[in-house]
């Protein structure tokens, strides 16, 4: 798993918990699989453009927001 | 084609203009092919993270910069 796909994922979960969102409903939101979203938040996944816009459509940012850059400070 | 590619396209090639790169220099320092480069700026491709972040790197700027989102000012 790379790095990236770690942190993305770690970011995902941060700002969906901040928003109080459940897996299963931000997976619905997005129209995407409810596992699929799992599995993309433990970093098993390399997402792409057309599912990040996706993802912060559903919950509601930027998708300059959910990029895991280091610079970024913690979400939680 | 998704709209978010396009944009994507777009919003590398102005950046990567910016720095006065050329999409040749641009893939070596990525570690990509230059017709790779080529068809992402065209919005042929649904970039994923893994590649999203080596542009970045490449290009010197943080991931967040590379995303099209509406709100952001024309970066050319």
């Amino acid at each position: 798993m790379a790095d990236v796909q770690i942190r993305f994922g770690e970011r995902l979960r941060a700002v969906r918990q901040q928003r109080g969102i459940s897996q299963e409903k931000l997976a619905e939101l997005a129209g995407l699989h409810r596992t699929y979203v799992s599995s993309i938040e433990r970093g098993e996944r390399n997402v792409s453009l057309v599912n990040i816009e996706r993802l912060a459509a559903a919950l509601g940012v930027a998708m300059a927001e959910l990029m895991p850059d280091e610079a970024k400070p913690p979400a939680s």
